[in-house]
C-alpha cells in the first residue's frame, strides 16, 4: 500500500518532468489555451520557441486559471535550447513521416514518456498550426506519436492536441483504485430478499402476479433491482412505497369482501 | 478477419450514434471548436440546446474543416427534445454530484456508451462553460462521466473536454476488449420519462407522495432506475405493474368517495 502511494507520489513528480514545447505557434490564444490544457493535467513545463505573439492579452485570456503555467512559461530562439537536458524528445504528428522513427499511438507514447520522466526530464513538441514540425525539428525528435483520428481529418487544434496528450500522460498515474467517491451503504443481501418477498406479495395482491402462474416475474424484477444495486436509504424508500400499495390494496380487498 | 474488419464497421457507424449535446453554451467560438474535435474523431451528430449565440462567425472560424457537423447541429429549445430516442444518456461532469449516478472515468464512460450505440443513439451531454450541468438536467442522465484530471484545476476548456470523450471513444474502435453480449433494447429516453410520470401518479394515488410536500423522492426514485437501465420489455413489465397500482388504488378511492 505504502509502496503504491510513492509511486503514484513519483509519477505525480515525472508529470512535472514532462516539457511540452510548442514550436513557432502562430496564434497566442493556442498558447494560452494549451497552458490550460496542461494544468488540468498536472504539467507545468511549457517551452516556446519563437511564437509569433508573445506574451500577448489573448495567451492570458485562453490561459484561464494557468496564468502560473503561462507565466513561467521559457521562451527560446531554437529548438536546441529548449531540449537541453531532455531524454527522450517525442514529436506530435497527425502522419507518419520518415519510416525509421518509432510511430506510437498516444497512449503508448504516453507510458514511454512517463518511463523516463519518472526519472529524467523528457520533451513533448508540437509543431506550427497549418504545417507540424519540419524536417529538420523531426530530424532532432526520437520517436513519433500521433493521436488516433478519423482518417478524413486527422488534424486536432494544437491545444486540442496538446490536451489529448497530456491526458494520456496523466492516465499513466491512475490505478483502478482511486479516489471514489466514499460509497453509501448497500442494502444488505437479507434484506433484499425481505424486499423481494414482500413486492411478491404486493404485485399479487393487486392482481398483478397470479401465485399459479407466475412464470418469471420475480426472476426479471431481481434482475432489474439487482443492476442497481439499492442503497440501504433506497431500500427505506422502496419498502415504505411497498407498505403503502399492500394497504391501498387491503383497501380495496376489504371493499370487495363486503360486497 | 474478416469479422473483425465487420465490427470495425459497425463501430465506425456506432460513433455516427453518439449525439454530442451541449446545453445553453455561451462562447460561439466553443461550439465550433467542439464540432471541429467531434469531426477528428468520426463524430457528426451535434445538438445544441439554447446556445447563447449560433449560428455565428465565431463558431463557422473555430471549426475550421468541420462547418459540415456544425452546418447539420440540431438546435432546440428542451433537453427533451435533444434526447428524444436516446437509449443512454451520459452527463460530462468535473465532479461528483449526488453519489447515486453511476460514476466512469473517461475510458470507462466511452465504453459503456459504444457497447450501446453499436445498435441505438446515446448521447453525451455538456453543460456551460461556467457552471457544467444544471441539477435538472443531471436529473434526465443515467450515468455521469468525468475526465481525472489535476484536482486542483479540473475543469477543461468545453472544447477540450469534447475532444477527450471524442477521442476515448474513437479509442474503443481499437480496444481489445470488445465483442460483448449482444444487449437487449433498452427503453428508450422518452418511454422512461413516462415511466417516471406514471410512478409519481401511482405514489400519489396509494398516499405515499404527497405532491405538496414531494420533497427529493422522485429524483431518488429517478437514480435508482437509471442505475438498473431498464430494457424495453422490463419498461413494458414496470407500465404494467404501476397501471395496476393505479387500477387497485382507484377501487380504494371510490370507496372512500363512496363512503
Amino acid at each position: 500500500m505504502t509502496e503504491n502511494r510513492d509511486d503514484a507520489l513519483n509519477k505525480d513528480d515525472a508529470l512535472g518532468r514532462v516539457r511540452v514545447v510548442l514550436s513557432h505557434t502562430s496564434h497566442p490564444g493556442n498558447i494560452g489555451a494549451a497552458a490550460r490544457a496542461m494544468k488540468t493535467m498536472g504539467l507545468s513545463d511549457l517551452r516556446l520557441i519563437n511564437p509569433l505573439h508573445f506574451p500577448d492579452d489573448m495567451a492570458v485570456a485562453m490561459s484561464s486559471g494557468a496564468t502560473d503555467v503561462l507565466g513561467a512559461a521559457q521562451v527560446s530562439d531554437t529548438m536546441e535550447q529548449a531540449l537541453t537536458g531532455a531524454v527522450v524528445v517525442a514529436g506530435c504528428t497527425a502522419r507518419a513521416r520518415g519510416l525509421s522513427h518509432a510511430w506510437l499511438t498516444a497512449r503508448e507514447g504516453a507510458e514511454r514518456l512517463m518511463m523516463h520522466a519518472a526519472h529524467e526530464p523528457v520533451a513533448l513538441v508540437f509543431g506550427t498550426e497549418m504545417s507540424g514540425l519540419s524536417n529538420a525539428e523531426l530530424d532532432l525528435c526520437q520517436l513519433l506519436i500521433h493521436i488516433p483520428a478519423n482518417p478524413r481529418c486527422s488534424s486536432l487544434n494544437l491545444a486540442a492536441a496538446v490536451q489529448v496528450l497530456a491526458y494520456e500522460l496523466r492516465q499513466t498515474l491512475t490505478s483502478p483504485v482511486i479516489e471514489q467517491a466514499q460509497p453509501k451503504p448497500l442494502a444488505r443481501h437479507e434484506e433484499m430478499e425481505r424486499f423481494y418477498h414482500d413486492l411478491e406479495l404486493a404485485l399479487i395482491e393487486i392482481d398483478f402476479l397470479n401465485p399459479l402462474m407466475p412464470r418469471r416475474l420475480m426472476v426479471r424484477l431481481r434482475r432489474l433491482f439487482a443492476r442497481a444495486q439499492p442503497e440501504r436509504e433506497e431500500f427505506d424508500m422502496l419498502m415504505g412505497i411497498l407498505k403503502q400499495i399492500r394497504k391501498t390494496a387491503a383497501i380495496g380487498q376489504n371493499v370487495s369482501g363486503e360486497k
